[in-house]
């Protein structure tokens, strides 16, 4: 492991000053291929806020029981927890609810890869029949008439247009504020080497020797390319989604997913699009075997396992927000027609 | 309006501080037929953590999505805005969700007071096939294989029993935090006479003389008996729900509902235990036929509306809690069989 590390540098007689300044430049964990999650810093904080109470406001869906956070859950890893999330007239998803926590760091959203950012995403699942099942138009009707929304939608915009792009541009800077800093392993990337322990450390290493890390790496441990589900051995499962075939309709790219992130992955079972793997033991070893051509041992998998468990960072803390309520003019939602 | 307050007695010569003292003890207000929410003090703020975390845990249903909070949103006056609540598999609930903002104050809990307090209470939505559909069996089950929710229950209880008993009494702790003082019609029972307008006070003074006040007073403005929905004239609704009789059996008990609070009133719309009303004046317009025998103008509607809308207290501050993850052994929830 050490001769990745850049720590050992760091021995040689420099200033206090220096060797801070290196430490915070990232200069420990250069050679990683993997680097820390930064925190972000609000400097729109009306929007946040605003985007906030929308990712929060469940009106943005036909039955005006279903928000952003029903299935990308901020108690639960912001995601569900859940086989395939849980639709409009409680229809079955089609997959698997990625976390939304570090989204902002995936080269692109959904499992197929078919939004390229936040903004694009948020619209998704309102308009989907399958799960908020509303319209934008009908989204967009209902913010108007409340009218504590339509005072902040101007405050953040400076303007009287509260259109979905206004809509889901605010619920992106919401989400773009979900990192996770502070995980143990960060911790250990920035020089703390008493952050994980030998079998967490044992764990990476064969993380990193095994091939996993070919796929997940990065800040996110994961989310920057599409790679095929089932790569040595064919990926067995009732679930119908093709993956970046959807998008690109062609052949070669069938069951090519987004690469999920690894970050937080103890909080965001089940594993994988399909949520077949309930157990990080479980995903460790059929990722072994049908990515990497390799059964795990037992003790392998308990090492990787536990390395995972410290790339678990600090969750976003979320004031729940207070809805504005709506008006008389607000038509209310028939969830049950 | 005067003479049924005390403010002008504090004109004699006091001293400040017996004034103050007068004013903290409630005298200021000590004739009117309605009292402010008082602030709750936090006592076992280890215990209400839990009791939040289990507030926010779909894993307290059967298929994991619903949590007390879907039909007692804090973020919408902790009620969930809907005619009648979605349960377990889209199944249409019997009642309109009641709030859980300032619900301690009541004489019992439901619409009908089958659970003489807030622990009775919360044992009902998990083990009810129509709403979180799961067993209280299955649900300390399922607490018990989460490693963190045992450590903090022995914290919290002092002994390693973790049974519904707990888990309830835990729920209720949190709930009892969830008290909205500072209204403004409560500043001005304590005072501060610029607190609200004319039009609220002339809509306050109208719900006293036309008798509103009757059944909506004390600290809760409601909450604290049980009266006949349709008093004067029937209440016309296609809801099956009998009310106390569904308690007591009693012929006489038939359409007696608790008194709903109307505390934070403008954000638990829909009204009545049906969810008919849509609006605060509609609800007043009803109220006014059905109970009292009388016609409100338009303008009469449009006071008291706007005295209810004083009601709206400073909603609870909840910092969203981070759920303790399943382990390898938590049974995973099967949403759709």
């Amino acid at each position: 492991m050490m001769k990745n590390m850049r720590i050992p540098s760091l021995a040689r007689p420099l200033g206090a000053m220096t060797a801070a300044l290196l430490l915070a430049a990232g200069a420990a964990h250069a050679a990683e291929p993997i680097s820390p999650i930064v925190a972000v810093k609000v400097t729109n904080a009306a929007k946040v806020d605003l985007g906030k109470k929308l990712f929060f406001d469940p009106r943005l869906s036909r039955s005006g029981f279903i928000s952003c956070n029903s299935c990308h859950n901020l108690s639960m890893g912001g995601s569900d927890n859940i086989t395939s999330s849980i639709g409009d007239r409680w229809q079955k998803g089609p997959i698997n609810s990625p976390t939304v926590l570090n989204s902002s760091l995936n080269l692109a959203q959904f499992w197929d890869g078919r939004a390229k950012d936040l903004k694009e995403q948020a619209g998704g699942p309102i308009a989907n029949p399958g799960e908020m099942a509303f319209t934008h138009d009908l989204a967009v009707d209902l913010l108007r008439s409340i009218p504590q929304y339509v005072t902040e939608f101007k405050a953040v915009f400076g303007h009287d247009k509260l259109s979905i792009d206004e809509v889901t541009a605010a619920i992106a800077a919401f989400e773009e504020t979900l990192v996770t800093p502070n995980a143990r392993f960060d911790k250990w990337l920035q020089g703390d080497k008493t952050a994980i322990n030998a079998q967490e450390l044992r764990g990476y290493e064969l993380f990193k020797s095994s091939g996993c890390i070919a796929c997940h790496n990065g800040p996110n441990v994961g989310g920057a390319s599409f790679q095929k589900m089932g790569l040595i051995e064919p990926y067995k499962t009732t679930n119908t989604a093709e993956g970046r075939f959807a998008v690109t309709k062609q052949d070669i790219d069938r069951f090519y997913f987004k690469v999920p992130t690894l970050r937080n992955v103890e909080l965001t079972y089940p594993y994988f699009h399909d949520g077949a793997a309930d157990t990080l033991a479980q995903a460790v070893d059929t990722m072994g075997r049908l990515q990497l051509g390799r059964k795990f041992s037992e003790a392998e998998i308990a090492d990787v396992v536990a390395f995972l468990q410290t790339l678990t960072g600090d969750q976003p803390r979320v004031v729940l927000p207070i809805l504005p309520p709506s008006s008389d003019k607000t038509k209310r939602p028939q969830p049950f027609d």
